[in-house]
């Protein structure tokens, strides 16, 4: 149980289901694009950026800003320059899992031990670095309540669900697609002070329907996939079968309102996470071309 | 002089010549993929990557690791995970420079006042979050000498330089593209402990030719995009010219010899800086897709 | 006006009213001691310790530790170590304020230019490291109420009440004092969620009693010594005279409740703050010999 | 063998050798003092500090500064503040191990299991916030070479030379005291790049003559007190056997040549480690009253 996918793709294999994506899987998405209108999916990214309890806020600081020259800062050759430097969570704003991420009984995904994970040197399996660009079809699922307002916390996205919103927009969910799940919660993170305090999201039925359908990547507008509280007795029970059973990486924290509102529902998606060596997750800023 | 592209595309603007991309360049660029063969031309980034003298090497700590669960730690419901935080520069690895990161006389790009880059807000204007997803045509000038070595520190890539590798390569510099330039020079970087000393790059003209093709972005394999040492009396004078002048964003450190024995020439190219609110840069991975 | 002292120890010094402290006052305060009883006065340092909104929680990060063993990592020569990165706010738990904190019109402490105070280079002047370790008398004035609970947000401690209070515990505050004002807010912090919307503390009166009795530095069981909200159309006028005016360093989150339950009225007071070059603060740990 | 303190001070100790400083020694402590000459025996603090190579350099961030005022940023009631925040690793400059800094087979001092320390909490058992503040007799050893230079790298000091050293100066090594070693090392910590590939230091008998002589802390001017290059087959054996064995905290990285300008033997030492909560060691200013 639980390692459906472990050795599909070799004894070595650190990408997972992104193994799914093929030549073909790439050209059927470049071929999707109509209007070559392209959209960011991500949040921007600051120190008011709501996080969960357990993380700290993003921290943005100048090394050197247009204020130091203001006060009498030199100016080589006339030359002035602004620099920074961040220190944020993998896990922070609009953001992918690597398969390092979520496991059970001291395995990863592919069986890997979960002891090559060590703060003196980050993943040694299925770091993000491991992960590459994702260049593939992006599908819309739209599953909102039918008077279009967002689901309420902890509501589950069932199987069902996910079938009726896939009908609804006229696709079918196949192999090598990223799924994007519209749920309408990130809206309220601005706004509700309890935003991390639980979620709607996918139930393990819905995970184990998209898994079995071969998606590369499951993402969702909310920030952990899959709805919360969880069901009595489990915690992160799609976060355990999803990415380590099936090597399926989670995209968290999505934008995709904007999305909805161009009435996108299969898309040319292109993302890439930041190479971290070890590390396990990346920020970033996943792109629809309609 | 050197406000060549202010007001251009309005007094507001703060994407500059990423404004030379329509839907029309956006459709070329998709059309140019054959093979729908994905490539990264971003450095893996660990603590070991190289940073020049002024700033600090990226940390990357773990919050929760395999090995705190090797030694005892909790496991509800089965649930186990690994988590962390980076610190690092925004000019760090394979990264974008915003156009808030480099001007002269007070005046950003547009004529933005530097003054409204501060330690505590980040750039007011022209950040790292007003540019978006860049989705182009991307051309790859390969400038290495005739037997195909790395160019030495301090050479000039002339015009006349580029326009040979472009005529070399078939293409013609167009609007909107992006142009990325090989010079070997990031090759040593990871043995050549002068690597941040000084570098190959591009000259005025060179840079002035580039942006009045109307490119969108210029790229190059090295750290600065420009010639190091400068011409004597100047500093950064490409940044000053590209930057500010023309509001065409650098795209550095990237890794371009699997691109050049691929032999593409153009290609789809795809990248999205992460959107930090009022940073001046952003790592990010840079996509080829031949 | 508010350039009270400066001068008074020469136009470059900086270090204010520790140049109070001679040979004398060190010696008076050694003699104080009568059962050599060491107190710590400061707070545990956590990730978990309260911050002002617009500071960043501290982080604390194992860069090795005793799961990194567990899950298997080598020992070279049978050795095993631990070592840890903190990122915090110089502000931060129990701290004390440098002179390049707080200032107006564009001056510091003795005149110096706040714009010598910059990102690149942190302050030139009135830096933390230019303060030295303090070894003083130190004073306890317990300003609770008579019932021996805390005062109230916003309540002005008056120079009255410090005098009541010194008379009180029988001792004359006198130059080269380090006075520690027990207020009973701190103890607080751990349960009020608003403890840093105001605070008791110290009015502009008694905050000029105390400066012109001579002492060193002020301290307070609060995070910023004066009273919270600040009287109308002032903005931390206690902080702009007492460091600016007379160049006395404030010290703020102090733990002073075992102090008092000592019985301690005068004692040795030692206090060191990490010599930060630029630095505009330091936590550091009061210590009381009694 | 190598568990020569453990349970000497109960099973729940976790202070070690400090806890050889009793009311006595304290006293006696302050008795030493003659001139009441305060100096600091710590490192200022930069990101120009030297760190050995698996260590990052201080960073150092202005939050806020005098740049930001002087481009324009609003003054409230005219008040202008700067603030700041560092990322440093708690072995930085002038610094002490906490007990849970170094051990082997698995145990801390006093028998605690090392898996206590982790990822998640920093260490359960002999944190740093476990130490207190440390009031004791200081005694100076200078052990550099007769003519008063400094000893080279990989030199053991020996028990003999410490004997010597402490005849030389007149003093007997006691119960509590905070025992300093003079080797002249540090004096070549800015200037040799090389500072950090071995160092001058004690020796494993030395060690045990201090541990035994029932020494509260053993201090030196180099970065890691024992001798390196380390004897054949051994890794930091006098970490093993002082900090597991004897429950001594090491202090490294002291400034002790002003110490010994002003012929300094015995005197008042003060040092407060900040309380950092499951920290393995912290930065320090050790102060000296002569």
């Amino acid at each position: 149980m639980a390692e459906e996918a472990w050795g599909k793709w070799g004894s070595d294999d650190e990408r997972g289901a992104l193994n799914q994506i093929g030549v073909e899987e790439v050209k059927r998405a470049l071929g999707l694009v109509r209007n070559a209108k392209v959209m960011s999916l991500a949040q921007p990214l600051s120190p008011q950026t709501p996080v969960p309890g357990h993380r700290a806020p993003m921290q943005h600081f100048m090394g050197r800003d247009g204020g130091d020259y203001a006060a009498g800062g030199k100016r080589p050759g006339g030359f002035q320059f602004a620099e920074d430097t961040v220190i944020m969570a993998m896990h922070f704003g609009t953001h992918i899992d690597a398969l390092c991420h979520a496991w059970h009984d001291d395995r990863l995904y592919n069986g890997f031990s979960s002891n090559g994970t060590r703060s003196t040197t980050g993943a040694a399996r299925c770091g993000i670095e491991k992960m590459g660009p994702i260049v593939a079809r992006g599908v819309l699922l739209n599953v909102m309540d039918d008077s279009g307002k967002a689901l309420t916390k902890g509501v589950p996205v069932t199987r069902a669900r996910l079938e009726a919103a896939a009908a609804g927009a006229g696709v079918t969910v196949e192999r090598g697609d990223v799924v994007l799940i519209r749920t309408g919660w990130i809206e309220t993170m601005l706004t509700d002070p309890h935003y991390y305090d639980g979620e709607p999201g996918i139930d393990i039925g819905a995970a184990r329907w998209l898994a079995d359908a071969g998606v590369a990547v499951i993402g969702c507008d909310n920030f952990a996939v899959e709805a919360i509280p969880f069901p009595s007795g489990e915690v992160f029970p799609v976060h355990q079968l999803v990415i380590r059973g099936y090597g399926i990486a989670l995209l968290e924290g999505l934008v995709l309102a904007p999305l909805a509102a161009a009435g996108a529902t299969e898309f040319l998606f292109v993302a890439a996470p930041l190479p971290f060596v070890g590390g396990t997750g990346s920020p970033l800023v996943p792109v629809a071309v309609l």
